[in-house]
């Protein structure tokens, strides 16, 4: 598949700490796949400046698209600004257009820009905007990283509105056989039929559901056609 | 904090395309919380051997302990220990202490144990197994990296199997503290607080719920006596 790539950085300790189940990475995969971008890896790093740093680095080389989650609001752990402007070697201060958004969103709620929520305008030279129409404090864009809130209904506010300026590739398709045998029972003529058509991820993902042993055999592609007969095929390999 | 660290590492197509959501991370954060190990980092890469290698070797250097979940069952797309092997430079056979296992557990089914199944007895040299009292396939650890099964039953059976040979430091206590105002009203005093007690990690967690907006104030460290101090003082600074 030569779809482009992407990652996803999660910074958050109280996801690390087992406090908070993760809702933004199972959103983004969803989001991504849609469009035909393959997400190829996800980093949860803690409220660290040196792991922030070192993570944008090292995905922002590697893959075509980052996206961040968390950490950009006005409370004194919201570092990722800081770090992500630290990691590209730019300044980073408040700026007049993001400054303009906040005092126009708060003033309407009667609400005072103080120093802490004027932190939220504080944004990497040379970066862009993303809007937020939940909460207006802006996420960025600097060279291929996406910075966004890790609220999940303001991730994914700002999810939409950046998805529709990415290259996408082509949609992944996928469809879902489910066989109540063991794995070790549909092995073998599961990889053979997987080196037959090469040019489908084919997944086996085992469950266990009332007491029943399964799996899913979930195949993947961009080739709708290509999908269909690999099913047929699987479906007579192990009928239900 | 001088805990131990830990790292995860998810492999798995299935998270990074969106159809299924995490649970393993989940679980593991909260387990490694208890016992007083750090987890300061997850990566989830996809069913992919460079991908694979690479993430291990990186995380086994960086961290104390590495757990991986996911791909050692029998099918073609479970190339885990292979990779964990080449990671370390190791050769992987079928290792006749796994292959015994595996044997009594089928046959006491009725079950052939096939060239498929017996894939779940390679080994990589050297590496110590790992118990799996819910499906008998064992996981192994080799160096500090501990190869687990990627379902959840099977999973959580071998991280508490493993959770007894691991050096924990301080459990991890927090106090979380709710309060409905926005975090940009918060943020100053909850700041000035933070600094305070630089011995704590106090994170604030923004939420929504029915229309009104507030914050989780957390307090996370391994001394209750501080925290408790701590939260007295958050509680009179934001009475509920």
């Amino acid at each position: 598949m030569t779809n482009p790539t992407a990652a996803m950085l999660v910074i958050g300790d109280e996801i690390l700490s087992g406090r908070t189940r993760d809702a933004n990475m199972y959103h983004l995969a969803g989001e991504l796949t849609k469009i035909g971008i393959d997400l190829k890896e996800v980093r949860v790093v803690s409220d660290d400046k040196d792991a922030i740093v070192r993570a944008v680095k090292s995905l922002s080389e590697t893959y075509v698209t980052v996206i961040t989650s968390g950490g950009i609001g006005p409370t004194h752990d919201d570092i990722t600004a800081d770090c992500v402007a630290a990691a590209f070697d730019r300044k980073i201060d408040v700026r007049e257009d993001a400054r303009t958004l906040l005092a126009a969103h708060y003033d309407r709620q009667g609400i005072a820009l103080n120093e802490a929520r004027l932190r939220m305008a504080r944004i990497p030279e040379g970066a862009a905007l993303i809007d937020n129409p939940v909460s207006v404090a802006p996420g960025f864009r600097l060279k291929n990283v996406h910075v966004m809130a890790g609220l999940p209904s303001v991730f994914q506010a700002m999810v939409a509105s950046v998805l529709p300026d990415l290259t996408g590739g082509a949609p992944l398709m996928s469809e879902t056989w489910r066989i109540y045998r063991g794995e070790g029972d549909i092995a073998g003529p599961l990889g053979t039929l997987a080196a037959e058509y090469s040019d489908l991820s084919i997944g086996s993902y085992p469950f266990q559901k009332d007491g029943r042993y399964g799996a899913n055999i979930v195949l993947r592609g961009t080739d709708a056609a290509l999908i269909a007969t690999a099913l047929t095929r699987l479906q007579k390999l192990f009928p239900q």
